[in-house]
C-alpha cells in the first residue's frame, strides 16, 4: 500500500467514521484520526446524562469498528495544524501526509460570549459531560433532601434548561421521567416529583425547527412530565445558585431571577477550532457558528483535495438555508465523500451532494415523541416507538448493541434507570 | 416511628447492605449512611478497570436497593466523627442519634509508608479507580503504537502488578486476555501479543491464601494468558516510567529494575478511617493493618451498642487467625448482626458469629479460575463456570442484573470488550 493514495479523516464521529467504512475496501491508504479511542453514539448521550444507559453501552472503540479494513490505521491523537501546501496533518508528535484530507470534526457547546457560564452550565457533548451532569442531577435531590430550609430546598429541587431544541427537550423530559418515576419512592423528607423543571427557549416555541402543530404537542407532553417551556426568553446571567431569564415578546422584557443550583445548557454550538485552521491555511470562508461553508461536493473552494463534512460544514446548496447539524446529514456526507473518491480515483466526475431528509425525531419520553415525515406529522407513542426503532438500527450498525435494547424493553416495563451513579 | 430503636448503619458495602436489608421489617427506625450513592459490586471492580463491564452495571443505587424498606432512610455523607457517650454520629452537616450503630465502612488501599506510590501504581477500590486504571492500560497500547523506539515502546507494553491475590489475579488474567485476543487485530505497528505482563509476590507463590496445587494450577492458567509470576519478590521503588523489584528468597537479595508505565497495586489493604475513631473514641483495640478487634458478637469491647462488620473487622475467634476480608464474610457478618439486634430487643441473647466458609473462587479468565471447598479442590473450565454461577447469583439478589449476565454471555462467545474507553 506504500504507493496507495493516501487519504486522512479527522474526526470519528458520525460523518468521518461513515466515510472510513465506505473506503474499507477501496483501493486507498486510509487513515482516522481522532483525540478520543471511541466512537461516540451521540443522540442517546442525553440518556447518560440522566442514569438510564451506562457511557460503555454508547460507545464504540473506534479500533474495534475499523480492524477488519486492512488498508486503514486509527491514530489517536489531536491535529494542531495543517499544512496545506505540503499536504501534512500536524500532530503533537507527528505529521500525517495526505492525497485528499476529510475533516469532520462536529461541534462543540456555545456560550454567546459568556464562556464563564461554562462551569455553572454544562452543555451536552461529551461523555465526560454525560457522567458530570449527571452527578449534579442526582446530587441536587440529595442535597434537597438535607436541606432544613424550604426556600432553599426549593432552588435545590429547580432545573433549567436553556435551549428547547432537540436536546434540550430530551433532557427535560428525561428529568421529567426521573422526578416522577424513577425516585419517587426513594426519599423521605422530600417529594421530588415537586421538582420544578423549566425548558428555556428564545424563539415562540419548543422545537422551532419543527413544523408548529408539533411544536405544541411536544410542549403538551413536556407539560404531562412535569416541564414548564418558557419560550420568548433568554437567560441573561448564570450565577452560582441562580439564573436570570429575560422574557421578550408578549410578556414584553421582564427580567425575572430563578434562584436554582441546576442549570443545563442545550442553546448553541460552536463549530470545531479546524474551522478557523481551514480559513487560515486555505482560505476556507467560514459562517458566523465558524462552519466551513463548503462548495457543492463538500470540498472547501479552491481546494478540492480537502472536504469538510458533519456539524462543522456549512451547505447551503440546497435549500438556500444550511443544513441542520445532526447525524443523518453527517451520514449522508460521509458516505458521499467517500464515493465522491472512489470516482475521483476512477477519473469520473461526481454530481453534487444531495441531502435526502428521512423526516426528523425527537424524544421526550416514554411513549412521548414527535415526527415529521414532510406532510405527514405523528405525536405519542407511534412517534416514539419509530424513535427507538430508528436509534438501534443505527446503533446495532456499528456494533451488536443488541444489549442497549433489552436494556431499553426492561426499563420500559420496569420504569428502571439503574444507572444513576454520582461520580466524580 | 418516633420512639423505635434507632439503628444506624454507616456503610453500604456488602456488610452495612445485608444487615440494612434484613433490619427493613424490623420494628427499628433505621439509618443507612454512605459517602456515595449506590452500592458497588466491588468482586466485579476488575472487569470495569480492563473494559468488560461498564460502572453503572455493577452498582446500584442504595435509595432504589432500599426503596421499599418504610422504616430505612438513607443519607449521603460521610461520618466525620462519633459522640460514643451521647451516641450520635457526626457528618458535617448534621448530627445522627442512635441505640445501636453498625460500622461497615471496609478498607482501602495501603502502600506500607510509600503513599507517594499512589499516583504512579493505583489501587482498585472504588468506580473512579477502574475507570481510570481502564484508561491507562488502554492509553498504553496507544502510546505503544506511536512509539518508533523499540525499547520504549517495550517500556510502553510492559505492565507490573503487585500482589498476586485474587484481586492481582484476576487483573493479570484479564490483560493477558486484552493483549492476546481483544485487541488483536487493532493496531497496525505494534502486536499487542508482545506485551509483558509482570505479577509480583512477595510470598513464595500466586494465590497465597488457597492450598498450594491450587496456586500451581493457577500461575499455569497465567503463563497460557502471557502472565509471568515473580513470586517471593517485592516492590521496593515505583517511579515515572521504571519500578524496582528486590526478589528475595532462592533468587537471593537481588535487585532488579523494570522499565515500565503501567503498574496497578493490588498489594495491600487498609482498614477505613472510622477504625482510629473507634479506637479514640470508644478505646476498641486494632490490629496492625487499622482493624478493629471484636468481640466473638462483633461488638467493641465494652461498647455492646456499637458493631463492627466487614473489611474493618479484625475477628478471630473462630480459627485463631483473621477471617479474609472478602464479601462471604461481610455479608454473613452483616445477616449475623441484624438478626442479634432482632434477638436483642426481643430480650434474647445470640450466640457469637460463626463463619460459614463455603469455599473459595478465584477467577483467572475465560474457562480458568481455581475454586477451593474443603478438601475438594477444583480448577479449570468447571471452577470458572462456578464463579459465574455465583457472582450473577448474588448480583441478581439486590436487583435485577440479568443484563450482566447477558452481557457476558455474548462477551463470552465474541471475545468481546466493549466498554474499553479512554475517558478523563
Amino acid at each position: 500500500m506504500a504507493s496507495a493514495h493516501r487519504v486522512v479523516i479527522v474526526g470519528g464521529g458520525f460523518g468521518g467514521l461513515y466515510a472510513a467504512r465506505r473506503l474499507g475496501r477501496t483501493p486507498v491508504s486510509l487513515t482516522l484520526i481522532d483525540r478520543r479511542n471511541f466512537h461516540l453514539f451521540q443522540p442517546l448521550l442525553y440518556q447518560v446524562a440522566t442514569g438510564a444507559l451506562s457511557p460503555g453501552e454508547i460507545a464504540s472503540p473506534l479500533r474495534a469498528v475499523l480492524h477488519k479494513q486492512r488498508n486503514t490505521e486509527v491514530i489517536m491523537g489531536e491535529v494542531r495544524d495543517i499544512d496545506v501546501a505540503n499536504r501534512r496533518v500536524i500532530l503533537a508528535d507527528a505529521e500525517v501526509p495526505y492525497d485528499d484530507l476529510i475533516i469532520a470534526t462536529g461541534a462543540t457547546h456555545h456560550y454567546f460570549g459568556n464562556d464563564q457560564w461554562e462551569p455553572l452550565a454544562p452543555g451536552l457533548k461529551t461523555i465526560e459531560d454525560a457522567t458530570a451532569i449527571r452527578s449534579r442531577l442526582l446530587a441536587a435531590f440529595e442535597h434537597a433532601e438535607r436541606e432544613p430550609d424550604a426556600a432553599r430546598r426549593r432552588a435545590w429541587l429547580t432545573f433549567v434548561i436553556a435551549g428547547a431544541g432537540p436536546t434540550g427537550v430530551e433532557l427535560a423530559g428525561a428529568l421529567g421521567e426521573i422526578s416522577n418515576d424513577t425516585l419517587r419512592h426513594d426519599f423521605r423528607h422530600i417529594n421530588p416529583a415537586e421538582a420544578q423543571i423549566l425548558l428555556v427557549e428564545g424563539e415562540s416555541r419548543v422545537l422551532p425547527l419543527f413544523p408548529p402543530d408539533l411544536s405544541a404537542k411536544a410542549e403538551k407532553q413536556l407539560l404531562a412530565l412535569g416541564v414548564r417551556s418558557k419560550t420568548n426568553a433568554r437567560v441573561t446571567n448564570i450565577q452560582e445558585g441562580s439564573v436570570t431569564l429575560l422574557c421578550g415578546g408578549l410578556c414584553g422584557g421582564r427580567e425575572e431571577q430563578i434562584a436554582t443550583h441546576t442549570v443545563l445548557w442545550a442553546a448553541g454550538v460552536r463549530a470545531s477550532g479546524l474551522g478557523k485552521v481551514l480559513a487560515d491555511r486555505a482560505g476556507a470562508p467560514l459562517d458566523r457558528a465558524g462552519r466551513v461553508i463548503v462548495s457543492p461536493d463538500l470540498t472547501v473552494p479552491g481546494h478540492p483535495e480537502i472536504h469538510v463534512i458533519g456539524d462543522l460544514a456549512c451547505f447551503t446548496h440546497q435549500t438556500g438555508k444550511p443544513l441542520p447539524g445532526v447525524a443523518p446529514v453527517a451520514m449522508q456526507q460521509g458516505r458521499y465523500v467517500a464515493n465522491a473518491l472512489r470516482s475521483k480515483l476512477a477519473g469520473k466526475t461526481s454530481p453534487p451532494f444531495h441531502y435526502f431528509n428521512k423526516g426528523n425525531l425527537a424524544t421526550i419520553g416514554r411513549n412521548k415523541a414527535v415526527a415529521e415525515f414532510g406532510k405527514l406529522h405523528v405525536a405519542g407513542f407511534a412517534a416514539w416507538f419509530l424513535w427507538v426503532f430508528v436509534h438501534l438500527m443505527y446503533l446495532v450498525e456499528f456494533e451488536n448493541r443488541m444489549l442497549v435494547f433489552v436494556q431499553w424493553v426492561y426499563d420500559y416495563f420496569t420504569r428502571n434507570r439503574g444507572a444513576r451513579l454520582i461520580t466524580k
